[in-house]
């Protein structure tokens, strides 16, 4: 092994950092192997001045940081790259030139750390014969075959700080607090953050609730806990219809709507806020919603995430090192083991049955 | 001084319990004064159960928690009591009711927490004999005649958290990141957590800011500093008139409006969707709307609130005892005295021209 | 199943009360089954008042607390529980009374959460055919069988906060800081902390450094990185003798020793402040150790440890009601799977050596 | 106002970048005036490189960073410097060599930023003319003058979250939990998290208490109010004779005595370890104690802190544009005024009897 690569691609996870230093690291202390940072994504290779060498001076303090050094991709895939010319937006097909680059960088193995985009996008150049090795990346934790992904330890931990403080305030004021998070179409956040702050509903994506569902538990601690409060965790994947079902045409004004599909319901939180008013009417209590959005992505990552990204910056490496190439490191119990990239970034890690069987027994 | 009354009006505040814990102990360990505790502020005068004694074991452990063990006000103003009678909501003065039960009482002094809008009130019943003792409660910090109000600290805390976290994710993302903030009409909570965390802009309702001056920053930032992200706080109290001025009836659409109005500007943060919405479309640059909302209110008080907290209910009582009745505690310095309660609760504290002066050299 | 009964023995852990809550809500939800509380480990079967049925209320709350509700145990051991019998301490052999009791009360099912020492215990009753479920909890992290224990997230946290704040310090002040974390005789929490805030040492009893090792990556570093400062995490488990060989009998005065014996290694750190005085004398850089102690044990749990100590009183009811006993719930990846008390109680889980091969790359 | 500098000494305190940044963005806003580092106090004036300019990119990213870009100072005073000659150290008055390298620099005003020992030295170069400004810096807030000090805030709060975590172990484990915390010869860091904390006892060098008043506390809390632990918060300046009166002389074994005085009483806490055992013997009760130490200096400040620095650099940089030298920037309620240097390096700020008069009410 002498020369390899790194990038990262997608959305902001905590740990990327650590990964990236993880990997240069081991690289520079294991043979004096040299690491090149490509930056934004698979744009580096494209970009002038995307290309440069990283060493121990580039990684010093970046472990405990948020966000990633490298940079996150702007127009991302290589296959489909969005481009301006005469200022017409088309969409081509760079991979040919990326994989020439790659090619003649001598790389001996790339790391791409990345979500589900740009994993898919690793397997195909794989396909090209390009060495990768991919590292799961999302505060989602819905890639398979990994039991955690990091950034996730991180999400939950803002989604139940914020959770324990909408706690006393929903019960001085006799209140339904609603707290949205992110998951994309998982619940994961949701039931982690949800659990881990004792919250009396939560809502996700894999088996959604009806709202008289939801109001019925709300009423059931009203009346025989002669509790005046509840605590409903959303996921921010659940949609009118999954709330309200045939509802959602009638009860759910087309005003509101236009504007709710105007703004974009994930970035200013439509479902919660829908949710706050359909309690309100179908109860009588006070309901409130709180959009966690993009703090639950940013920030120093929790202990545990920057310990297993630093494991899977080690483990990236010395993957790379064997020639174990086309496979992503995957969490297994308490060992990084690698997976065939074609077998994760298929398959759509979703919350099971037999825990939220478990996790129903807390609510209300 | 034998026997004495405290109550908590309006919205929740983290040190609210502390209050009640020192005025509790201090009355206590003094004189082993009686102290009753009202709930739901002044409806407990009229309500069944709404009076109970306070004790050693009732105040034991609330030290480090948010909310108020005295529950808030839900309808509030004696002298202005919504009830409904026969099925219609009626406003009637219950002010002579609440006096009497106060006499029967044989209250010394009654100790009252709240807002200006409970305080307000404190101040009427003082015209009517009764001998308050007002402790000064919002997380705004805009009340007047005293230097802070216990919960703004823990809020300024919260709010700097969550800009220290969108840091990261706007430089890795090159995006405009904007965190809306409570306040109301004043800009307290926007100034001292802006500042705390190198916010590149921060409007707030004392100086507002046109919109064209906000995206000369963010211009100034991408052309002469090389940044493609910036950070902005915006305070709830800013109106659409204020970013927009004339623009803001042609620009701002109809259907956006009719729905913001709807639910409400600072329920749903509104303003801050606007900001985005109108930096994205003068700047093209990504831009991205949190709403921090109800998680600034609740939840554990820091320790500079507990403790300023504690040495307000601490006053309270020295002062009931001392019978300076008809004044609210008001921190100076690093002592608290009382003020009259007529002079401060007229007196809405703005951000001076000086501070937000030296401010401004920190934009951009 | 009707009627169970839990126990908590040994030192405090973050998620104790989780465990509780867990399984009495799981209890209640499930079958109405009645569940009963035993203070202060197995002493309550034996004190008058040691034991309370508990229900939703008893429960209500605890979740995010540190401690728990039941006590921890006193005199603990029922097979050899120290007395004072006419003013003299005896140790008896109360199990047989302890059985007894148990059967008496009809319980169809025991858990108990503790350490090795409690699920020893545990073991041995259930070869008298108590029906025994155990929950291990240590935030050592040293129970075999088991991935991970709850409270091992929260230990780490702690230290992990810790040493971020020591980095600024020494950095300032071109010192060697040092930190002792707890562990028992492993260095689970050593190394993952360690590896989180990017210690440049790491001592832990698996593999000790002699402090000629330790100092030769301080003077590394400040010879080729020009880093006037290092970080140093040391295991409480290490000795004089693992850090000095034989000099230890020598160079390290028969004064001090006195009073580290007299004191307690662990109580005071004894061993970290003897790193310091080497390292000073070895390289002539400032060196100062600070003993975190008790402040990794209690508190409120992260959210990790939350949700873990949650599933974990799951199992342990789900377990008690399949007639599972004998077993001990244990983390397998994401699932909880029962595993054999004898095995369990046996095996001392040490950090292994890939991982701390892995863990060197990081060093200096 | 054309070229200033700005130097930090002494020990770390949370905020000194704050202050920096704060000068430096102020200075080239206003009126592009130049500003310069000067590296390691004092020493900078005489050390090769120990002077370079500030700018912008200089001061980016620093605001939550714990420690100081400038260095602290090593060597010191340079009224009294030592240096090695010879092989042998000697004190040498540098003073002259200092005054003619600032007069040589040109500079229109110098601002230090520093504890009572460095800002003594300020003291005394304007009475060499040298055009000083003071910012004051200590987390122990003893320094006259000044309602309150950068880092004090930050120091709190990591102590009371020490304490907020030893509270659930000390009712677990029926104990009394001691935590020693810094100070100097004051209690300030001790009231206020003793207070924030719901500590038990609290003892500082202002109003130091005889082992017996500490036991008889205990003691009524367990026999009163049934309550088997405590919380005691003790200040680093208590000494033996503090505590144990005549009878440290005899209680105090010779053997620890040396100890204590070999490692220093602060550096290991000797004093809580005494107290510790000194309970144990004359309560039989459990008693622990752990020393922050250094974990109170460092890491991000809290937002009061980051907005504290901000606004001392911002009024250090003005009050050097007014020429308003000999003065140290003292905050005065909500202001930043100056004082003159002589009056506040000569005032020690002590815990006032009123304030622990109002304290002692929550002892027990």
């Amino acid at each position: 092994m002498t020369r390899l690569a790194i990038l990262t691609g997608g959305g902001d996870a905590p740990g990327l950092n650590a990964v990236i230093r993880a990997a240069v690291k081991t690289a520079i202390n294991d043979y004096n192997a040299e690491i090149l940072g490509i930056k934004n994504g698979f744009d580096g290779f494209l970009d002038e001045g995307g290309i440069f060498p990283l060493n121990r001076d580039s990684v010093r303090g970046i472990l405990p940081r948020g966000g990633t050094i490298l940079g996150a991709a702007n127009r991302g895939n290589p296959f489909a790259r969005k481009v301006i010319i005469d200022g017409e937006e088309k969409v081509i097909d760079y991979s040919e030139q990326v994989v020439e680059k790659i090619r003649s960088l001598n790389l001996d193995a790339l790391i791409v750390v990345g979500g589900d985009g740009t994993l898919g996008i690793a397997r195909d150049l794989h396909e090209f014969n390009v060495p990768v090795i991919g590292v799961p990346k999302t505060i989602d934790n819905d890639i398979g075959g990994t039991d955690f992904t990091f950034g996730f330890d991180t999400a939950v931990t803002i989604a139940t700080d914020a959770l324990d403080r909408l706690h006393s305030t929903a019960e001085s004021h006799s209140r339904v607090m609603i707290l949205e998070v992110m998951g994309r179409d998982t619940g994961w956040i949701a039931i982690h953050a949800g659990m881990a702050s004792g919250a009396d509903v939560i809502i996700i994506p894999e088996f959604s609730m009806h709202i008289e569902e939801v109001v019925a538990v709300i009423n059931r601690r009203h009346k025989n806990l002669d509790k005046t409060y509840s605590i409903v965790v959303i996921a921010e994947g659940i949609t009118p219809e999954n709330l309200l079902g045939d509802e959602a045409k009638t009860s759910y004004p087309d005003q509101e709507k236009s504007v709710f599909d105007a703004f974009g319901h994930k970035q200013y939180g439509g479902i919660s806020h829908l949710l706050a008013k359909e309690i309100e009417a179908r109860t009588g209590i006070d309901a409130r919603a709180i959009v966690l959005g993009y703090l639950q992505r940013g920030g120093t990552p929790t202990p545990r995430d920057r310990f297993l990204a630093t494991m899977f910056g080690v483990e990236a490496y010395r993957n790379a090192k064997s020639g174990n190439f086309g496979t992503m490191m995957a969490l297994n119990g308490t060992n990084i083991v690698p997976v065939k990239l074609s077998k994760a970034v298929n398959e759509l890690k979703r919350v099971p049955a037999e825990l939220y069987e478990r996790c129903k027994h807390f609510f209300g």
